[in-house]
């Protein structure tokens, strides 16, 4: 079994809190990113796939045509974005690390055959990370 | 399934070297680190969480929560201590990178419901690392 | 000659676009960063100070003073901020990495004495940053 | 369960190319890489073992006899190499990332005892990692 | 006064060897490097240039104006190359850390106005790197 | 004028206070450095010398003599040790960042030549660094 991860960067905006809770209950759960006004993150996201190593090519998948795909299906609609006003899901669903790194992963499910997403892997600060496996791909 | 890993740091001294054994088989051990005065790094300490989104928040834990035990629980004890006299287990524990991952997990096992504790990884150098993933919680 | 640097760290978000110009001006100049819902960064900011080691305490600077200066002229003000709508002066200037660098010079300037400000560096992002020396303080 | 990684570095040269292919072909497959004359990188390898602690030593395993090892084995055939013509299984075999973590899993499996071989990470570049897990090892 | 410093990557491969000298004296002078199959390295080029912010813009320089200059006269030459036979300086020049860093401040000096090149630093590994400050510009 | 920098390591144990003082104004200037105990640090060095470089070679200085140097006069005296109590000149000097690279500085100014020492840069922690250039050398 082999895994290769590749890694993207893009620079995005937020708020992190619930227009329905007050701010004591944002700061709570959200600290210092409940600020309304936003702040933004330099994000590094990790797609990592996994499969078997083509016995010709000696890799496991496509390089270029892996990056064509995150490019278009995640980078292009984040990056340089205020994520919450931006991006559709954002303006319901909160754009913390857990959800950025859902919508990665259900952006490129399926995307990138044969191999199969393994693990989506979203740094958003150097002290805090978050790594989503959703459900199992049908490769 | 969603992991968060959040990254601290401590500065810390100790010696690698069993009193009961002599130079030479320490050396073949330890290497260098067995030298009897002391020497000492700063630390990563990685501490993995998992378990599910919380719908509403987007989020799997409570930060600031999770910092505020982590902190006091480890780092208060470790951070700027020569481990070998500072701290009561290595005392007789031989601080290494693998027992001071034991002695975290132990000190945030449980501690962090409805989270599980999912992992943890102890960066000693650029070069060496641990990661130990103890007996399950029953969460 | 001794120099000392800290680094710290904030995150903020920003635009770069003057809205005096058009949007093919605005591109020309700041590339994506131009977005009008804005985006954002994990700024590092190096400060550093120079001047003679005390010969009694080995040190440039107490490092603890000037930590909390930087904590409360500078950090207290653009960490979690949008910074066009919540710092004066990035209403009307541009908050780019040379004004935020500028900033944080006016900020610190005079205030660390004996010490003399030497330099400040602000990395954006892996790939930008700026370094800004201004005029000389009078120490 | 507890696993320990060392972090080793070689630069290296290599071609990803087969000579069976057009370059058309190649280059889909390759990007960049395919360029006959060579190109090259710094290689990290990370080499993950796992196992039990000694309860004296405290240790899963005696690092330096570990890295007098992974010397031995892997950095002194690949390190400041040009792979496909300094590396006999490079010569067939194309070297991409994927191969060579294969390389070092086959060089070292078995070799760590009482320490089992976890999984085997290379890092190509700054924005390419592969890891590898061969078939257990009988330990 | 204020530097602006983008950072760049390129991957290429060399040899470090006179062809007039013997093997003991290009050991002495180049160490492994001068195996003569040749071995690559993961280059960072960091460009600075120097100058007075632009008071409307807040900018020293237009940054996608720079990146693309640098990748005309020195990525598209040097990257993903091995740099004695793929670039015509190097044909006769021994492509060192210094030589490659003076290569690139002769491809951009004067290219660049109103602002002025500062300095080219090239990092060749993680524990080497060179800095080149050529004759002054006339700007 | 070209600068070649070396990155070098080590591991350390220090404690930064002075036994005429009482805790209070150790903690004053040191902070939690001043711990009796001791903690401890991993080092990195950087070792700049600046010159010409030599028309044949493309080279500033021979790396490899380079390293030899700084190895024995500073390295071998300094790597997992405790510095206060097994470096002479830190058993009355305080082993503070700023005083460690001024030992670096005497222990390799003259050493070098035809190169010049340009610069000895000490980084403590990520967030704490020292530079230092002391009296010219005669070259």
């Amino acid at each position: 079994m082999i895994r290769l991860t590749r890694r993207y960067r893009f620079s995005a905006a937020h708020v992190l809190a619930r227009p329905d809770w007050d701010d004591a209950r944002n700061t709570e759960i959200y600290g210092k990113c409940a600020n309304p006004s936003g702040h933004g993150h330099n994000y590094v996201l990790e797609v990592t796939v996994r499969g078997e190593v083509d016995p010709q090519s000696g890799r496991l998948v496509a390089v270029p045509k892996l990056d064509a795909i995150v490019r278009e299906r995640v980078l292009a609609l984040l990056d340089h974005r205020f994520l919450n006003r931006d991006v559709d899901r954002f303006e319901t669903e909160v754009p913390t690390a857990e959800n950025i790194a859902r919508f990665a992963w259900d952006a490129l499910k399926g995307e990138i055959a044969p191999s199969i997403l393994d693990r989506i892997r979203l740094v958003e600060t150097e002290n805090n990370a978050v790594e989503y496996v959703g459900a199992e791909e049908e490769a």
